[in-house]
């Protein structure tokens, strides 16, 4: 009898390389490794969860999602005049881009994806047929963006550019000006682009952080609530922008999960009133504290280079005198410490450990210091 | 610039023809369309949900899923004997089925299919790039199994044979004499057996159903909680089957969703106690009444012809001397109940609704009075 082969599509794919290193942890080790808030998720939505629980049936959703969430979710984003059937509410952003790179991305496609940038995107792209190209966001300039390397990487085929502000893995954003590039560079193209903004509200610059889909009309935005409430468990996320793209990925999300969860959509009701709002300022302060406490640490104990974050709880810390990011990685883990080494993320990150700052402080001082005894065995 | 074009797999694919009448309905409508439980979601159930919301943190679990959970999916299947690496949780049984059909069905290959069936099998199998084969369940035998016709259309290229039993959308089961047929036939095939398992707990024969699982060695389970714990907007589901299928199934489930809701999790660990156990029987009985008022409401009402379910929720309802089964579905929505065409189901449930009694007796009552005021402008 023939053994099960695995279809094509997912030949070759394997567990994210995040996930390998981060399930290797052991019981006390400290996790620089997942990108996962520990702080509570905000009274406010686990009330509004209680009550839905509580006092209402909970039954499917309109596959959309519910309308008033759609609306308050159209409502986030006043300058793109959104109505209903322009956002459709997911199952964690995860599902949204699912959903959308399976959209628009047919047999042969090129998607434009930053180097470095997470790991799913181009694994997603090969399933739909696509073919990843990378533009660099160069580790020598601290990955910001650099507009003469995209440009150079668009072509004819290109179908797709993923654009990721805050970035996962770096923390860094796309300025006003980078955005203006992007717009200029992909006038008349038809290009469409993936604005992935899952971190877009923990930001540590002075204004938030600005999204391309303001300026370039063929935008689809993804997000959710998972970061920026500390949500990720629940899968709330969303996906808006043109009608006929929004059309597509909702046919495909009513065969992929029917709808979200029910009572994360209702709980999700909760995260735009004033209490929701006061939550968001006050987890984002905590994510700053600890970003310069992290900082300094690492300048102060390791002696090493850590990309300074704009946003998101990431910073890259330049390990490449130690040895190789997959490497010195897993020293650290002998050292009970986890971080995520760079070359995963795309070749700009080798010699670079994302090291996340989802930990209070005390944790973010033993997670330092095991990652210096860790570097202490690898010498220059 | 070009305008948007759906890609190959979803070209043609648009909102399943249930959604499409169930849709239309307008308020104060009896519906006797969607399948969705209408009884309370236990309380058991809804404690845990809360405990876990006020006391702990939710984020997410294991993309398998939580290990204490799929090992209680586990023990619900004591003949298989499985290991936690044979059980992955969804998000509800619909993404269930979806990872499942994409990780057996490669371009193709001939997937068997009962018809009548639930609308999304043929629907995803096209999306894979498989190619639908239908079984008949013959309406004239009151849509039990056929293993003639079923022998008949396995080929050397049926590569999975789906299995329903109860039955959406005719609420028959599989007897052991049917189970037995079908393990036989596909003796040394090779071919993988999906068993949708979905109403399995929902049944009104002396037995709980079996399932083929127990028989035929490749066969995946699909089920979940939606209709038995009346948790369809918790979107709780699982897998469970060969390791291998599994492994690739849960890879697929990693890049669509991440995982299921934890919250659901959690309260879908409460659903294998005592307390449970007594909801599953309440909510057995409820439907086991509301079926058998039903059936002689329509004979009394109605003298028509309608199936007895041997489980789920619902009974076709021969109106085929009343025209087509869309054209009388549109009339009685007219009339302000909302029932199902069958011929969506497949060509065998062309003269027949799909009628779900989710609904108390009094709008039992009601519907079938609107009903009878529908087909009666309808004549014979």
């Amino acid at each position: 009898m023939k053994d099960f082969v695995p279809p094509n599509f997912l030949r070759g794919v394997g567990k994210s390389p995040i996930r390998k290193i981060t399930d290797r942890a052991k019981p006390g080790d400290i996790s620089f490794g997942l990108g996962e808030p520990d702080v509570p998720t905000p009274d406010v939505i686990r009330r509004a969860a209680i009550r839905a629980i509580s006092e209402e049936h909970n039954g499917y959703t309109l596959q959309a999602g519910l309308p008033e969430l759609r609306q308050c979710v159209a409502k986030a984003y006043p300058e793109l005049n959104l109505s209903l059937d322009q956002v459709v509410i997911t199952a964690g952003s995860q599902e949204a881009m699912y959903l959308v790179l399976m959209s628009l991305v047919s047999e042969g496609d090129e998607v434009l994806i930053p180097d470095p940038g997470f790991v799913a995107y181009p694994t997603i792209v090969e399933m739909a047929g696509g073919v990843p190209v990378y533009y660099r966001l160069p580790a020598a300039r601290d990955f910001e963006f650099d507009v003469d390397d995209f440009r150079a990487k668009l072509s004819a085929r290109t179908k797709v550019v993923i654009c990721t502000s805050p970035s996962n893995p770096t923390g860094r954003t796309l300025t006003s000006d980078d955005i203006a590039a992007i717009t200029e560079a992909l006038r008349d193209t038809g290009v469409f682009v993936i604005s992935d903004e899952i971190y877009r509200e923990l930001y540590y610059t002075a204004e938030r952080p600005g999204s391309i889909s303001s300026s370039y009309e063929r935008t689809v935005v993804i997000s959710g609530l998972s970061k920026s409430m500390s949500m990720t468990g629940w899968r709330l996320g969303w996906i808006c922008g043109p009608t006929d793209v929004l059309a597509s990925a909702l046919v495909l999300h009513g065969y992929v999960t029917t709808c979200a969860s029910t009572v994360s959509q209702k709980a999700a009701l909760a995260a735009w009133g004033p209490e929701a709002e006061q939550a968001r300022v006050s987890i984002r302060n905590t994510f700053r504290e600890r970003r310069d406490h992290l900082l300094n640490l690492i300048a102060r104990e390791l002696g090493v280079r850590a990309v300074t974050p704009d946003g998101a709880f990431y910073t890259m810390v330049d390990i490449s005198r130690f040895g190789s990011s997959l490497d010195v990685a897993d020293r650290l883990l002998d050292h009970g410490v986890v971080t995520v080494p760079g070359s995963p993320f795309g070749k700009e990150a080798e010699g670079f450990l994302r090291v996340s700052f989802c930990a209070d402080k005390s944790k973010l001082n033993e997670g330092v210091r095991r990652m210096k005894a860790g570097l202490g065995t690898l010498g220059d």
